[in-house]
């Protein structure tokens, strides 16, 4: 992809927490691939400590460049916790079919992950603050910023924003069908895949919102990465 | 639901670690609701601890009644942390829409997100293992377990099945329009909600497959909860 560093090009160092150990072979640390399956979604789980139990929360990102964006409530646990530097994990996990096998046990399911560990850094610029919020914005829509009433002094003040240097992460991938052995395959079971995919419906137009304006091109036909 | 025991029916305790503390009107504590959010889905973000740091990572499950059940090779990380007793949090999250709001911070997403805390209990009956991994087959696609073949000896060896006891869960859900208030409806921009759905596309049969099998109903027309 064109905004990789080209000191960043190539793969991920594999760490002792990012290594894939089960299953290696579907493990995989190039870091084209991981942006791929990262900017085809916004919202990822974050793991993170507090008082030695595990929290994981849903949560928006962005990815810009080698970082990645989170944002949020001053007050919330998740800013919070990641803002005073806390070691955390994050999961984007894309479900891409089912698997069929002949057997119980070679089922599974088809899917592209990525995990990002590390720390996150406040950003404390107001100016900085803005850019990411306009990346926020144009990241689930691209051009939408320039749309819509920016944010206020208050609502920035009020907002959180993490930048989260992408140096370790790994992607896990499964693609295909089932793997059992070429006998398993004897019974009458219907064996094969079924494909998922998030799909955007029909545009449901606010109540509130000023009559004629018509769905933009890109919500009517959308699609990631913007 | 009708499988709730009645002793369990009603509402999660509100903890500490559950209480829904941003947006507390977006946080639900009703089993029936998180049940039904669960049997959306059977991929979760599992968090967990290993040497102060946390971990994130998508595993399957199958909710059996008042209980969730996790499986894996008994080699994996997660499998051996969470059966050595070390609590863990999991999260499922269902995105249902984009929202589109009149301002750059009005902007959101619809959503449904049950987080689950607790520690597991690793299931060691070879009878208990099998009627699980049966669930986990037939929480897939009902009925599927009958017409493949069962796990062997060895691979039920090979496979650590967890019980995870519903009794620390919360559930938050985001739904509707924007929030703004009215004077931000001024402006020019689109305003409303992209819907989205985890859709089935259609199956694709394992070339391996023998030919003649029709595609089974419940997988050409494939819906959740099963």
């Amino acid at each position: 992809m064109s905004d990789i560093a080209p000191e960043n090009s190539g793969e991920f160092p594999r760490t002792e927490r990012t290594r894939v150990t089960r299953k290696p072979d579907r493990g995989s640390y190039d870091r084209e691939l991981i942006y791929g399956i990262l900017d085809q979604a916004f919202v990822c789980s974050v793991g993170f400590v507090v008082d030695g139990l595990p929290f994981v929360v849903p949560t928006n990102y962005v990815r810009v460049g080698d970082r990645l964006f989170l944002h949020g409530s001053t007050a919330s646990r998740l800013m919070r916790t990641l803002g005073s530097g806390a070691p955390f994990c994050l999961n984007v996990t894309l479900l891409d079919g089912i698997v069929f096998s002949p057997t119980a046990t070679g089922h599974s399911v088809n899917y592209r992950s990525v995990v990002v560990m590390g720390k996150a850094e406040v950003i404390e610029s107001p100016d900085a603050k803005l850019a990411a919020m306009r990346d926020f914005v144009d990241y689930v829509l691209r051009g939408r910023w320039a749309t819509v009433r920016r944010p206020s002094e208050q609502e920035l003040k009020g907002t959180m924003v993490l930048a989260v240097p992408l140096v370790e992460a790994s992607a896990k991938v499964r693609t295909g069908f089932a793997v059992d052995s070429d006998e398993e395959y004897a019974g009458s079971a219907w064996t094969g895949v079924l494909p998922f995919q998030w799909t955007p419906g029909e545009p449901l137009p606010d109540p509130r919102g000023k009559p004629g304006i018509p769905v933009p091109a890109n919500i009517q036909r959308y699609s990631r990465p913007q």
